[in-house]
């Protein structure tokens, strides 16, 4: 098993693992995911950003915060000065509900997948947290990595 | 919509909410979601709970850690301090995957709903973070509210 | 000097007071404090607001969530669970600038006074952040206490 | 708008900006405030400052330990490794009240304005924290950038 | 074993065990601890209280905000609000070093022993930090609960 | 004092000290400490670690997760993205107690002894809280630099 799950030593002990002579090179990572919910509710975050009470941007800031927080909420994330956060956020009838994508870049040893989806998923509760008032059996929904580039392991793409 | 959607107050701004009056009343709340992966990842997961480099554990602690940082993560969130954490999480061959469940509970003004939903994410990030050497493919699937009691609204259960 | 300034104990040693024995009370605090800068950059705040680009919508949710890292921030401060917190941003002409207020509630054993003006801080630095690319000029004035009520010092109004 | 303020994009949305391909260079950053307040209450600063109860002292910790924590209060701005901060607190009777100044340095891909302003606004609160029992009337004002070296802007300085 | 140990439920599972059900009393913890020197460092400390360059007020002052992130830093601590914390840094000819005593109350469901063994810590860990340019062989020793008061177990007094 | 203790100016105010033209070297710190306890508090270590309940396992993540704070907890400790924290705990019946050894590296202009302390610190003060219910009485003893490698200083090894 540690031969494939890097985060264990060869005795199986957690531990951060050594990046030291890991290269420097830009990374970028790019996740998504989604709130599914009522029409009635979705109604109302279409309402909020056409006016005020924009649901919407809330997320979108609260989830630019989250990508900084990563190294401290996941264990054994290494700690890296992100270069670039950007989430889209917008309504989808056909869900229906809010779609989120986040972009992260930094030009260090790790990779910013953590990054890219704490971003989702802390705009993702945002969004329920701002809306639960009006429904709590809302659901989120398929969160994963869509794209990453840079580092050893080279690009990805999901399929 | 402000009427509707408490983080707002009646021109639309963003703010968080008086719960002065609120009751001080004993609070609960229990959320769920999923981590899908191949089964070959999930075996990853089975053989190191049963020897060591425990994916699970690991996660379990993270998503008690997560539970505290709601307020730090949730622009709107109250901050209370939480009487009880718990997660439980398993693996589960017909996802197949993990599953994750959280139960927070409080004594207070407002609830911890968004404490146990928390939990569950970071939980679940912490599973992808231990996880992503071997598959990069995970989905993070289903976070919902099973059930909260407690408060003005009551008792509310998922269908 | 300890007999006036309670932060310190009889041999001047900094200290958090003990306020075990100081009554549970309802406490709030308004604090105010205004953001100064060229008629051209309150322009781009103006244009902002009726668009997009909502800087104050920013700076007020960064005024609420600083408010609850008050006790992280200033060392000798008591950490408590504020039960509320608002914070109005308008534009005026007369400065011209940005004017923000903030209002913070609780109910505990110390004062809030602290938490609204870190709330008030935290928004003119994001208002300073959002807008340097245009004005590195700008100046933060004017923060200060502008009421309180409860506690054993009772109900403070500026003048 | 979003031509001027780079902490939008080109849909008004707020993002953290694309620092990646800027070069990496040293940057400092030098901010001033003053808290005013009655000659009585400075009148226990300086005994404080001559003896024990070290107001000042306490302050200038509080403003480094602040700078520290600038990206996790303003939402947009990235974390970066601060290599220097440095504040220097006196008295000054001609306000009457303390007159703070903060010095930030790094090497890094952004500058540090917000990280000696954040220092001095951090400074500035504890003085109030520490003074508040014997005024509550006390002011803080005039925070503004004196300098700034380093970046693609270059150098700046306040008139 | 989970019958001793309250942190690990029956299963053997780490959890933040509930204490929804615990009354609420006044709890009170000391705790203690020592960084060892050679007279020579320690002759600096001295000189530097005697002066300016205070070491043990820094460390004071780390011990204070130290205790404040105490369920920050580990992981099964509940979260509560202290009501005081203090600390007691004396130099000692005949370790030769540091003694280092901590104080803390809370009024509460849990005790407060991890705050007042987490100010000691921070406050020993930053003694070592503003010495070490002048040794790196110290050593921090005897950190120890001296006696806590409240809840369920009682007190309790170190022999 | 100044020439000797670099945290503090020539005028004897602390500050975090300019590292700017500081080299960027590969750094190391190992450091050590223990947790002393009686026979059969160490039993229900040993009993936890061959089943569940895992004590060394959850000690182990929190002084992974304490290095990452180590800036957050020390006044003048300079923020740097450490590149690898690994942490061993063994149980050692001559103490009888818990041994526990932390590894830190970073490519960077400051040491990270500090982090290393920390991270065994963090772990000790866990093993504390875990074991608490069962034993009072236990002792931290003995934390200290084992070795450091990089920097100005260059190599050091404790005696």
């Amino acid at each position: 098993m540690s031969g494939k799950l890097t985060h264990f030593d060869e005795t199986g002990q957690a531990h951060m693992v050594d990046v030291s002579d890991k290269e420097v090179t830009d990374r970028t990572a790019i996740a998504e995911g989604v709130v599914i919910m009522e029409p009635s509710t979705l109604a109302l975050v279409k309402d909020g950003t056409a006016k005020k009470g924009d649901v919407l941007g809330i997320a979108r800031l609260a989830g630019i915060m989250g990508a900084k927080k990563t190294s401290d909420l996941i264990p054994l994330c290494h700690p890296l000065p992100v270069t670039k956060v950007s989430l889209d956020l917008s309504t989808d009838d056909t869900l229906p509900g809010v779609r989120i994508t986040a972009t992260v870049k930094t030009s260090g040893q790790t990779g910013v997948e953590m990054e890219a989806l704490t971003a989702v998923s802390t705009a993702a509760l945002t969004v329920y947290d701002m809306l639960k008032a009006a429904e709590k059996g809302m659901r989120i929904e398929g969160i994963r990595l869509l794209a990453k580039t840079g580092g050893k392991s080279g690009t990805y793409e999901a399929v």
